[in-house]
């Protein structure tokens, strides 16, 4: 790698978690600043997340003057089932990933004009459970970048905002997790909890343990078909999961977080 | 309460941790609808939080056709020390405040025209550690009201973006504390901890414990004074403990933040 190449500027852009009133105003200059979004490929089951981004790059940046910009799509490689492994496995998993990744993503980018700004465009904060950041990392080990992260609204704090709550309990503290996590992981001294990347309400496990639990649950936050129920976690349990596999049912897909609090 | 009287509209609109940047275009909507702001008198100490908000109203909607607004100041009931309290204590003492802060608004609410919208601006996201939301439902004990909440860009957001980092470990978790309780909370265990409301570093006290834990420490973020340390923690604490209180002597105020990671 020769020192006398500029790097390449990247910028890394949370657009928030559903909603166009989301996005900042340090998002929408980013947006407006990039040349060339490069967007994953994930076949069809995500093409829903693919339209809103184009959608709100027609809406803050189109008809700006002077402003120019195109999509690439960059074909994801295929990444192997994780649910049944255990950490270490998931860990390397998820690392050889990234690493196939950034190698595609660094031959695309090394093809384009050197001047060009690149962008990322995150769906909430780059900052929770997204991979955008860590690929940015290694495509830096393959060429010369210059990486600008603009934070973005999250899932939980839709989530908190459209109840009206606080996450934690006064001076107590929130601690944020998986699904995937979430039976092996809890305590009560965790204090308030927050669960995303949740397939199947890993919650109910909970229920015998610590029946008392106040759940506050949201599904398609910040979009149109935005869901909200919240009570206590072994009386809202049983329709939350008949009302999770409907939504599931009738829109094709669901995205949902939920936050467990002490009652 | 009569059942006749219409609640009155209150928005809770979190302004992100420092930068215009962070305003998202829904919190720009809702100052624009707001007619009344109330604001916290806190003294000469915090004059230069207060001078952000109305620099912000002033950026956002002096000049738009047909917005008008002002700000309503409200001395802010006396609150005694809480260092040296226990949690149940702290606790009690912070439920007495929020029921005096209440009090006064509610009063102030109720000599306001009936169709005033209420506005408070939140710093960073209303769903950390900020009273806001609390004291507005005790509000609405008082007096029929109708909240809604606007999330902002948290101060952990701002840190994270600043570094260009995600806040966990792949497929981990991230804790989010205070400075009060990091001592005696942590452990391996949380993962990734972020680290809120500390006004002196507590984080030293994990040292012997803990030497190889990698802190990311931002202050002022989103400011022109924007300060940014990382390293492992025992080799970079003492220089943290210097720095932080010569910005502190410099500046005359410090705000920071920071996140202990696993190696
Ligand atoms: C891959 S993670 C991405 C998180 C994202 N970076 C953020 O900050 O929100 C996807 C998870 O975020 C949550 N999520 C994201 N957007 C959501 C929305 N609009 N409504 C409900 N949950 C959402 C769900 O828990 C989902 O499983
Ligand atoms: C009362 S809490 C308010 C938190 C706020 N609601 C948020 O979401 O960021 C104040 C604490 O937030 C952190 N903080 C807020 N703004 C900050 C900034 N611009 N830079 C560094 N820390 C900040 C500091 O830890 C500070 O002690």
């Amino acid at each position: 790698m020769s020192p006398h190449v500029a790097p390449r500027q990247v910028k890394v852009i949370g657009i928030g978690a559903g909603s166009p009133g989301h996005l900042t105003q340090e998002a929408i200059a980013a947006l407006r600043s990039v040349d060339v979004f490069l967007v994953a490929d994930k076949g069809a089951a995500k093409d829903e997340l693919v339209s809103v981004r184009r959608a709100l790059c027609a809406q803050f940046i189109d008809g700006i003057e002077g402003e120019d910009y195109r999509f690439l799509t960059v074909t994801d490689p295929v990444r192997g089932p994780d649910a049944e492994r255990d950490d270490a496995a998931y860990q390397s998993g998820v690392a050889d990933w990234h690493a196939a990744r950034a190698d595609r993503y660094a031959d695309v980018i090394a093809d384009l004009p050197d001047d060009a700004v690149v962008g990322f465009l995150v769906w909430g904060d780059p900052a929770f459970y997204d991979s955008t950041i860590r690929v940015v990392d290694a495509i830096g080990e393959r060429l010369p970048i210059d990486m600008h992260v603009v934070p973005g609204i999250s899932a939980f704090q839709a989530l908190a905002a459209a109840h009206g709550i606080v996450l934690h309990a006064v001076g107590q503290p929130v601690h944020i997790t998986t699904g995937r996590r979430l039976a092996a992981e809890w305590s009560p001294a965790l204090g308030s909890v927050v669960v995303m990347l949740d397939g199947h309400l890993a919650c109910q496990a909970l229920v015998e343990r610590a029946p008392d639990l106040v759940i506050h649950w949201g599904a398609y936050l910040g979009l149109p078909q935005q869901t909200l129920r919240s009570g206590r976690l072994a009386d809202v349990i049983d329709d939350l999961i008949a009302l999770r596999a409907e939504l599931r049912a009738e829109h094709g897909w669901i995205m949902d977080v939920y936050l467990l609090s002490p009652s």
